[in-house]
Formats: structure tokens, C-alpha cells, sequence
């Protein structure tokens, strides 16, 4: 099935070759079509969606950058009037209004579709920790889609929605957009409010976006971004551009990275074998002892604190992996969490002054892809090996994108993941989008309005 | 004994009327005459003192802005060759080199004194819980000098040393201000290194200064202050200045202010009353339950995370008072840390907001003061009280100055403290030299070569 992107939606609207309302249907034969491979929680009925429909008729396509445009939202991310159930039917609510980012999409035209499928409680990078069944990946389903934003990489890499949100703590909007050859965008933290996000590590959570191109990512960005003083984590990011023309790339050895397969360590090779200019070699250790510190360390304990309530009351209603990995929060003293810190804060003085040399640090997305079979015969090591990359990067306040970077030879995508220092996104996006193959201006007939400073 | 004054120290030795050596032998009679304050805990011997004053034969004056320019030490912060107790003889150790904010104190010319009395471990607001003997306050020796940073303003008030250091994580550098009429500066977290100080709670620990100026306390700032690549809680400060010509102050109404006893409620009432401008009322609440979360949570987790070993090895070591603060840090748990957490950064927009409206908040330093008696008969609800305005300072990152503001009748100071938000620094400063009445431009014949914006 043809994929969705945003100026190839807004064309067909523009020139009145589709109204949303057809779009729509279409995109439910598309889901019902591929139902097996377990992307929805929730999709809207048509009772649920015909507001979001019926209102575009007074709304001004000019003034409504997203207009029409169909998304998905994980299912961790509040849409007013219809449950959120964090991959937790026992834990479902009826939000009384959408989440920050959510009304903003749809303040800007766009028509929600649905709930997506995840791992439970946002805590996994597999997809398969869900009682909803494990979500298929989108190129071949006896393999995981990632996660644990599952459902919302495989609506859009199958032309079911022409966006969708994730979020992304450890990984999450960049693991599926590696295993389901897309665009995975992780805005610097606190640029995109989490106000109507279930938490899971409140102090690292951020909304993401999965989509067919970069020019897609940043059309999103620019709408879902913005300051909100209700949310204590919101930031005022002061975006800079790099300091010279040329992008400085640093990349890791391909030769010491830990926990990779051939096949990855050889697409990583080619990669950045082509990187242009001068790249640098990194050094990891810095990136991979702050990423081992999310899952290995008291940050399980943000975890735990927002969630143990619910799990003592209720432990049959969660998934026997995830209440485990959670449980294991419950054992850090409060020096623990501090000696955390301490170290954190040694080794994101590090990635600075690697920062210092480079803009932007490209890594494999993932080390390795597993089959859903082998997910599930083994369900925590598998997880813990995808996070080796992807971990560090909210802990050490970075911003990264996640781009397809070809084929292995099963035919399984590759992925690698661009990062940046808070604040770079915009620039960030200019260099994926580069290295992605694509022109800077891939967005023709859709025109955001960027707030100076203030998207 | 007249208290000394950097450009009244300078202009001496400029005009050749004082020589150093001199100088330090005035200094060391005077402290001889008030040895029963419990200033030192180590005084530098004259073979010590040598290297400091004989390389001035060879440091052009002109280039050293603190050429001569005797100062103290608080003895949590290392000193070359001299041991480092923190108030605990069990804990000394001798460290090899100084901590990076003596070292540039001392590469501007000045002379270290000796390391001053203090709370053990920096934990307490009183000058009572060290086994040095408790500090006398320097206007009436029956009562506390405050603390932690006790024997270093004492050592100003009474003229020992033109300055002296202290460090400030709850309010000790700024409640011994209070105590004996001076000025006490702590600067916006991670402008001064910590480095080669002895952590009380990593997160918040400021290095801090005690003058008898404003005009001091900025000349010692700049030389201070400035990024440190190897204390990983450095920061670039972006100094800014208020948006508006006419400083917007905010005050507390002094009515709703808890635990303030009468005469200090009398003076901050008048002291407010002659703020310039249209001063604005400020609710309290954000600031007094971020105080709370200082010593009744979670944060005394990094004390415990910082001596817990220690202690549980030298038991005997430490000061009972201070041994049952700390041991009550080994109760939390990282969930907990993580709670109190999210709950300051509710806070911290608070205050943000506030400070949208103004520029400075002036509260009363202290809400009282206590005999030497009062606090030994009552070790920690004295001191509990005494943190009630201090204590959420660094929390909310914010920049603080101390400032004397009048006598209560028994002939005891008043102080009030500035803060605004961090960065302000500079601004911050100017605003306490008008309030205090000082001229913009009391520092004649000294020089601060102020480095753009790395100062």
C-alpha cells in the first residue's frame, strides 16, 4: 500500500481529487486489510470521527497546515473521548481533553484515527509486551515492529495514517522507525509538551513522530513544538544553527561497537563510509555507560514511582514482563538516584566536548532485529540489546532523528539515527534530510507558519 | 577593628603605606585578641604563608587584582598542603592541589589566611555543630554566627581577612550574613567551580563569598567565577540583564510570613517600604514548599550519599546533631527522589512565573536569630526555622545577595536577601549596591579585567 505524505495528502486535497471524508474510508479498508498484524488499540468510529471531519468545512485550508491530514496517536497520548489504555486495558481512562500536542495537530486541521498499539506502559522496545497482540513489523510479520511506539511506525509504514505519534524515552520513536524503514523524529526534550502523556520517566519523556520523509518530521515539529507553562518539563528551547557551514560528523568505529550482527555492522560501515566531509571517530563509552544507566540504573525507579500504586493494586492486570522490569524500580534508595545523577552529569560533560568537535553523531539505530518468536522466548535480554544505542540519548539531552539507511540482505531495513545537541533540531533535520537523499524543499503546496522562536 | 575593604587594602599597598607581610601580622593579632570566637580551624603558619607572599616580590600589581589581598578559607574547601576537615577531624584529609576557585583567587594575588569553623559537613544553618567550638557572632558574642560558613563571616565582620569563602547549599552563605551585618553573594549555581569542595548535596552546592561591600563581592565574583570543563556541574552562564531600566521588585507581604518574630517582621516591613518603584506582593507558598523539599526530603539523600560510608565507619567521628541529619537521608527512596522532583519543577514554573512579573525578590534572610544557648538546648528546630527564606534558593536556581538592612533594638543585625533568576547575576548585584547604598563605583584603584562573557 502506497504510503501517505503530507504534500502528497494536501495536493490531492487541493486539487480536489480527494475530500477527507474518502480518505478516510480508504484508510480503514487499508487497516482492515492488514488487521493481523495488530496496529490498533482504538480506531475512531464514525460517530467519533465525524467532528473532526464535519468541522473542516469551515475551516480555511490556507490558515490549517494540517487540513484533512489522518494521523495515529499512541496510545500513551490523550485524545478527548476516548480511552487511554497505555497497552493496560485494566488501566484505561476516558481523558476529558486531548493531550498538548494532540489539540495542537488538530487545531491545525489534522483527523486523529485512531489509538495505537504498544508496549505496556511505554516500557519496552519490542512491541510484542502488549495484550493486544503483538504488532507486526511492516516489511516482514514474523518480525517485530519495535517499540515500544509499535503500532504507530507500522499504521504509517503501511499507508494507514500519514503521520503518527509516539513517544520516545529510551527509544521509542527510533527502535520502530529502524525495523519499519522510516523517519523517526525525537525533538529535543521539553520543546513538545507532555501535558496528557502517561509518564514513564517523567524527567526524559518525549512525544515523537513517526513519517515517510524528514520534510514530514519537521512539518509536524513545527505545529506539535511550542512552550506550555502547564507543563513542568516544558522547556523554552533557544534553536541554534551548526557554527560553519559544512556538517561536522563523528561516527563510532564500526569494528568496536558491542552487540552488533554482520549484517548491521556492515550497513553501519557503508554509511558512514559515504558520510560527507571530514567525519570524526567517537568514541562510545560515554553513550553507552549513560545509556546503560536507564534500564540498569534508578531510572527505573521514575517508572516505578508513577506506576507501583497501579501494579499493587491491580498485578493481574499487567503484563508479567513489563511488572517485572518495573518491579525492579522498586529497589533504589534515594543516594542511589542521586549517585546516578553524579555520574550522569560526568558523562554528559563528555558527549559535550565530543560535541565540541562534531555536530552531529551518527549511530546504528539498533544493533540487531529479532523475530517476534525469539522476542518472546526470550524477553528481556533481546530488549535490552536493542536499547544500546538509542538509551543515552534523552539522558544526555540530545535531539535525534531516525532515517532509513537501506536494506540487509533478508531485506529487512537498516536504520541509523542522527543526534544533535538540545536545541540543533532544525538543523538536524537540514543534515538528515541530506544525508537521507532528500531536497531541502520536498514540501510543495505546504506551507507552515514558524513562529520566530517560538515553534 | 575596622573591617577591611578590597580597594582600601589596595590603595594602601598602592600609595606604600602597608606592605603584605605587614599586613598578615596585623591580622593574625587581631585574631589573636578574638581567638574566643571560634573563627579557625586552621590558621596558615608563617612557613605556610611564605610562598603566598613572597612570590608578590615577582606578580606586577597591575596585573594582579588581588594582589596582597588577605582572605579566608571555609574548611570544606581544599586548600593546598593544608588539611581539608570539614569540621571533622576524622574526616581530614591533606589534598594536593586547591579547589579551582582558590587557585584563581590565588593566581590574582591573594593570600589564603587559614581554613575557617563551620558546621560539620556544611549541615546546618547555626555555627554550633562543629567540635572546633561553636562560632561566636561578631556584634554579640552570646549569640550564633549562623552557618554553616560561621567562622568566615565572622572572620570578615571582625576585620580578619578582607573576604572569605564559603559555600551556600541551603542558605550558609547567606544566614551568617545576616547574623553579622555583611554582604553575602551566592552566585547562580555552577558559575564558581566546585571542584576541590566537599559535596553536602552535589546537585545544589555554590561556592559563596562574605564582604563588607557589594562592590566586594562583585570584584571577587569576577575573578571567581568563570566554567570549569572538569566539574560536571559547571555551567556557561548567560549573564542577562532586567528588561527594563527600573528594577521591578517583589516582596512578601510581611503579615503572612511564618515563623518571623516581631522585630524582624518590623524591620523587613520598613525595609520594604522603601523599595524604589511600584514593588509588587509575591504569594510565598511556591518558595517556602520548595524550601520544605530541602531538609524534610529526599535531597538529604545526597548528604547521606556523600558521608553514609564515613559514617558508618567512624561513628564516633561526627557530631551527634549532624550524624542524625544525614542518618535521616538513608530512609528515602529513589521513587521518592524522583517524586520530589517532579514536585520542584511544579514549583520552579511557579517561580518562573513570578519572575515574569519582576525582576528581584527581597525576603528576609532569616525569620530570627538564636543565642548559642537557645541552639544547643534545641539542636534541630532552631535550625529548621532558621532555613524557612534560604533553603529553596538553589533548588529554583536562582542567583542570591545578602545584604545588611538595619539593627533590631537589642542592637542585633537585620538582613534581607535578593534573588533573582540565575544569569542575573551581574544585574542582581547592581541592584543590592542601591539598595544598600552603595555608589555604583566604590572599588577606586581596583581593577577587574572582566572577560566577555566568560567571567
Amino acid at each position: 500500500m502506497r504510503p501517505l505524505t503530507l504534500p502528497g495528502v494536501r495536493a490531492a486535497f487541493e486539487l480536489g481529487r480527494l475530500q477527507p471524508h474518502d480518505l478516510v474510508a480508504e484508510l480503514r479498508r487499508r487497516a482492515d486489510a492488514v488487521a493481523d498484524r495488530n496496529v490498533w488499540i482504538h480506531r475512531l468510529s464514525d460517530t467519533e470521527l465525524a467532528p473532526y471531519i464535519d468541522r473542516l468545512a469551515n475551516l480555511d485550508i490556507g490558515r490549517a497546515p494540517l487540513w484533512g491530514m489522518p494521523f495515529a496517536i499512541k496510545d500513551n497520548i490523550d485524545l478527548e473521548g476516548v480511552p487511554t489504555t497505555a497497552g493496560c486495558p485494566g488501566f484505561a481512562y476516558l481523558p476529558p481533553r486531548s493531550a498538548a500536542v494532540v489539540q495542537r495537530l488538530v487545531d491545525a486541521g489534522a483527523i486523529p484515527l485512531g489509538k495505537t498499539n504498544m508496549d505496556q506502559f511505554a516500557t519496552g522496545l519490542v512491541g510484542t509486551r502488549t495484550p493486544y497482540g503483538a504488532t507486526r513489523n511492516a516489511v516482514d510479520p514474523s518480525y517485530i515492529a519495535g517499540g515500544s511506539s509499535s503500532g504507530s511506525a507500522v499504521a504509517v509504514k503501511l499507508g494507514l495514517a500519514a503521520f503518527a505519534l509516539g513517544t520516545d524515552t529510551a527509544g521509542s520513536g527510533r527502535i520502530p522507525a529502524a525495523f519499519n524503514d522510516l523517519v523517526g523524529f525525537k525533538p529535543s526534550r521539553g520543546w513538545w509538551s507532555a501535558r496528557g502523556v502517561v509518564p514513564a520517566c517523567r524527567t526524559l519523556d518525549c512525544v515523537s513522530v513517526f513519517t515517510n520523509t524528514v520534510a514530514d518530521a519537521r512539518s509536524v515539529a513545527c505545529i506539535a513544538g511550542g512552550f506550555d507553562p502547564a507543563d513542568p518539563y516544558s522547556r523554552h528551547i533557544d534553536f541554534h544553527a551548526y557554527d560553519q557551514p559544512g556538517v561536522r560528523y563523528g561516527f563510532f568505529d564500526p569494528a568496536v561497537l558491542p552487540g552488533m550482527d554482520d549484517a548491521y555492522r556492515a550497513r553501519y560501515d557503508d554509511f558512514v563510509d559515504r558520510l560527507p566531509g571530514s567525519p570524526t571517530v567517537v568514541e562510545p563509552t560515554p553513550f553507552l555507560e549513560a545509556g546503560t544507566l536507564l534500564y540498569q540504573g534508578p531510572w527505573l525507579a521514575e517508572r516505578h514511582a508513577a506506576l507501583a500504586g497501579f501494579i499493587e493494586q491491580n498485578p493481574d492486570a499487567v503484563h508479567p514482563v513489563t511488572r517485572t522490569v518495573i518491579e525492579g524500580g522498586g529497589g533504589f534508595s534515594a543516594a542511589d538516584a542521586f549517585r546516578a545523577q553524579y555520574r550522569l552529569a560526568e558523562l554528559k560533560r563528555r558527549a559535550e566536548q565530543v560535541f565540541d568537535r562534531i555536530d552531529v553523531l551518527v549511530m546504528p539505530t539498533a544493533p540487531t532485529v529479532f523475530t517476534v518468536a525469539e522476542v518472546e522466548s526470550e524477553p528481556f535480554e533481546t530488549n535490552t540489546r536493542l536499547g544500546t544505542f538509542t538509551n543515552s540519548v534523552n539522558l544526555l539531552d540530545l535531539c535525534a532523528v531516525a532515517i532509513p539507511a537501506g536494506r540487509i540482505t533478508t531485506g529487512l531495513p537498516f536504520g541509523v539515527t542522527l543526534t544533535s545537541e538540545a536545541g540543533a533540531d532544525h538543523a538536524l533535520l537540514d543534515a538528515a534530510a541530506e544525508l537521507f537523499g532528500e531536497p531541502m524543499e520536498s514540501t510543495p503546496g505546504f506551507t507552515v507558519a514558524i513562529a520566530e522562536g517560538g515553534v
